[in-house]
């Protein structure tokens, strides 16, 4: 089974995914993508505001990304995403073991293709202490099952 | 010499970097964060909406912060994102000449912590030929040179 537009309603719930975040992690994806002290080095980051290595928000953000394709029912012909809105309350740190927890906020077909619509989600990635690293807005393209 | 808050001002624009983009990236990225086959296998992805393998959106956004900490002048004390707000008008492709253009659109000192404040820029992700794979609005954080 896999949703389609039809299948969205505001306030619908979708949540699943574990990702253990390590240290080699979050230093091998900063010295592709984001090399900055707070991210390559432990001790160079505890002299950071941020008093530790932590992950690039770019890093949190591919990781949720990673978590909601395993999560179940999937969207009909994949997660396509238009656009987004991000915030990183707090930074992701080694020993994080994060999850993703989602909820549709908008529905919305669209006037000028009758055979999809855009749905807002707002998916947190949360650690095991509940500690939200990330909160994120994501328009969606999704399909609908068409005529019945 | 690197950047501090009193540096910035509404309207300034900084630019550079260059990274190229080719298939082998695109589905090395996509088989760790983004495992979807119009990221993984052109022959899928011509079948998909997109008509040909294209770089997730969290590819795009990540190389977008490679070719940030290469722009020159650097921000003092690094590139610290508290929010984001993203769109993504085409889907980055393989071939792609990446760089980014930034223009400042704000300068707001804190209110609540005189050593810092926000700057949010417009960062644009175009290749060879202007296309603009991404829009990025980011708040960073910034300090303040202090008092002199």
């Amino acid at each position: 089974m896999s949703l389609f537009l039809e299948d969205f309603s505001v306030g619908l719930r979708l949540a699943g995914g574990a990702h253990e975040l390590d240290a080699t992690q979050i230093k091998s994806f900063a010295r592709e993508f984001d090399p900055q002290p707070f991210h390559l080095d432990e001790e160079a980051a505890s002299r950071s505001m941020f008093r530790g290595l932590c992950a690039s928000g770019w890093h949190t953000a591919a990781l949720t990304m990673k978590l909601l394709t395993a999560v179940r029912p999937q969207i009909a012909g994949g997660i396509i995403g238009a656009g987004a809105e991000l915030n990183w309350p707090s930074a992701a740190r080694p020993g994080d073991l994060l999850r993703v927890e989602c909820e549709v906020l908008e529905v919305r077909p669209s006037r000028s293709r009758p055979d999809r619509g855009m749905v807002v989600l707002r998916i947190q990635t949360v650690n095991q202490r509940d500690e939200v690293r990330q909160d994120l807005r994501a328009k969606l393209v999704v399909f609908r099952r068409g005529p019945s």
